[in-house]
């Protein structure tokens, strides 16, 4: 390949994140574009343009993906797809997302310029949907075109006005759920490019990040009931009190974490009391745990552990605690070929890189159970994200679309 | 003395009981008398009635306190005081306030039937206000004869309708609050009898219970701050989880608590998390602690080690841990000279009897601090309180009422 001249590549994805940033652009700097919202349409549609004015076949499929297509000399019948999403959170950063489908776009277009045509066809895509930042769902655009979301789901799932996410595909021209098509067959292998949202390539000075998997997550609600009763009058041992057996547990839980591995994390993010009034003791404490890792035997492993905790200590104190786990998201391993492609491709422009877990969600995971999937992270200053704080130096977003230019260039051409 | 018919008295104390809550009922059983409203009103002016029909000289003072003064033969310079309030929490029991209000009167009649004017004078009161339910103060009625309320207090001091307690007051034609008197000091001693409102008495069998102190407290806010992240990416041995370290503050606080003394209780009823969201790290609780001693050389001491405590364990997670205290109410001793009386007022019944702390306030608590003073305790069933559940058997109301009648008796005639 030719060898590349930084600033170049630093100007041209500033520019395209400059560019995209423009659509749904809040007041402190990040953006808002929420599922078929007013933004969002302006950026899908722009988006669209922008791979026709490459040069690419661009279209939208009936949810609202859109893929801008390369058409391969040899192979045409399986494509390689690079890309990511185009919502955003509410006030989210403006690399979160479009940072993947703008550095698709670029390696393509460097790709193109450089060789023409390649042996296989590309696809960048920019789903429509991943944060859940409008509907009660998650993965609207990947889910889609996998084929795993449910018929009718469209029109269960309503945002905060009441409106279906049927309704708002339909008031932007796109199909009604009847039509979900089935599974897309044609896709050899996907790769996302995405910034990392945590502080472990900032730590370790490397400037991309492999990723082997997308770690699992459970989420429960513990539920600790206890006995309301006077905070004068009640003497020590004989309280029933649901935030004293909760501190206990959520004490032993992080410790257990810990020692169980240590690319396990356990999160209690939120608690309610009731009755919540500082001179009465609590008769109910309900609290949310949120357990992550790459290994779906130490989840269910752990979940057990859990389980004796709460019999053990529940029995302790006379009262009772009852755990209900209402989601639960498998790990996802990426492709070992893909993202040894992608290694070697850092290797070959001295690009350091760091084979890592990735303990968020991403495209990348519902791909990553349907096709051969890889994922790239860049590092995020402070391990900032979903905040118009993220941010991403313009010398690591460059590396990041490098690896991605070399690793299309090693599975395409 | 004569021999009481338990019968007569159970009756008499139950029909007083039955006919107060009859002002302000709610519909499951229990009142809302708020101070200076209406069912207020209507209670206050029947008890005022009351009091003038039972041959006492009833008046309300400025603030709405009524007294009903059975005047001495020889000592009427100073008076033996006996009652308690007449307002309630809202929705509470017909119990709290209403029973020493009631068995004040009745032991007062029954003496003045049996044995016609005492040698010291006697009231009987009924203070206005002790809850706190309606205005953001409590003991409104001791602490307006105690001089101890500070002058402009009524005009700043609002509801949740925006009305100040002047206001209130000048509506039901009391006075405004520049007219508030100073202390009284024509009063030798204050008898209250109370429910127990906690599960003393009931545990061990005794009849009635003898306060010998009403236990100091203090109200603290713990800010305990952290920082906010991705509960995904953020490793367990980066965090500074807020939502951990307060869960082993809380369970420091409460063994130290429960170390300390066996008569200290310690209680974190409310929790507010932030942002309390179950896939993010907390980055800011701030927790209650309610403690409550009778020794305030022990509640300074037990101070003293929870500052020491959040510095060593912020310190250990390089988070910052603040301590407010909001409130601090000095314990309150009883006047020994009259809670023997007391006690051997209920031997001389065979009336088994049992010295305790109270750990709630109550009207004796403020008058505690300026006048002798003594606080009898009868049973409430399972200890509830606050609740239209509050219940005391008429058998243990009764024997109340005897305690009472004999040491009034004891006192004043």
């Amino acid at each position: 390949m030719a060898v590349h001249s930084s600033n170049i590549i630093q100007d041209q994805i500033d520019q395209l994140l400059q560019w995209l940033s423009g659509f749904g652009k809040t007041e402190d700097g990040g953006v808002t574009r929420l599922l078929y919202d007013e933004s969002w349409q302006q950026a899908q549609e722009a988006v669209k343009g922008k791979m026709g004015a490459m040069g690419l076949e661009a279209r939208y499929d009936t949810v609202g993906n859109v893929f801008g297509r390369f058409e391969g000399t040899e192979k045409t019948d399986k494509v390689v797809m690079a890309g990511s999403h185009i919502d955003s959170v509410v006030n989210g950063g403006i690399y979160d997302g479009a940072y993947g489908v703008a550095a698709a776009m670029l390696a393509v277009e460097r790709l193109k310029q450089a060789y023409g045509r390649p042996k296989q066809s590309i696809e960048v895509v920019s789903f429509c949907e991943e944060e859940g930042s409008r509907f009660p769902v998650t993965f609207w655009g990947s889910g889609h075109i996998t084929g795993r979301l449910a018929e009718g789901e469209s029109e269960t799932l309503k945002d905060t006005d009441g409106i279906s996410i049927g309704q708002a595909m339909r008031a932007c021209e796109f199909e009604a759920p009847a039509s979900l098509p089935l599974k897309r067959e044609d896709i050899d292998s996907f790769i996302e490019l995405h910034v990392e949202q945590g502080g472990t390539l900032e730590k370790t000075n490397a400037s991309v990040g492999v990723v082997s998997d997308i770690v699992g997550q459970r989420r429960y609600h513990i539920t600790v009931e206890g006995e309301s009763n006077h905070a004068g009058t009640t003497p020590m041992p004989e309280r029933k009190d649901a935030v004293v057996l909760s501190s206990e547990l959520i004490t032993n839980i992080t410790a257990m974490a810990r020692r169980k591995d240590e690319s396990m994390v356990a999160t209690i993010g939120k608690m309610e009391i009731t009755p919540n009034v500082p001179n009465v003791i609590a008769s109910k404490v309900v609290f949310s745990l949120d357990v992550r890792h790459h290994s779906k035997a130490l989840l269910e492993e752990f979940e057990q552990e859990l389980e004796n905790l709460y019999a053990v200590q529940a029995e302790q104190c006379s009262m009772n605690v009852s755990s209900n786990c209402w989601m639960e998201v498998e790990p996802v391993p990426m492709s070992r070929a893909v993202y040894e492609t992608m290694h070697k491709a850092a290797e070959s422009l001295q690009i350091p890189s760091q084979l890592m877990i990735s303990g968020a969600g991403h495209d990348a995971q519902v791909m990553g159970s349907y096709y051969p999937t890889a994922l790239l992270f860049v590092p995020s200053e402070a391990g900032v994200s979903h905040s118009p704080k993220e941010y991403t130096k313009s010398s690591d977003l460059e590396q990041g679309v490098k690896v991605l230019e070399e690793t299309l260039f090693r599975l395409a051409y």
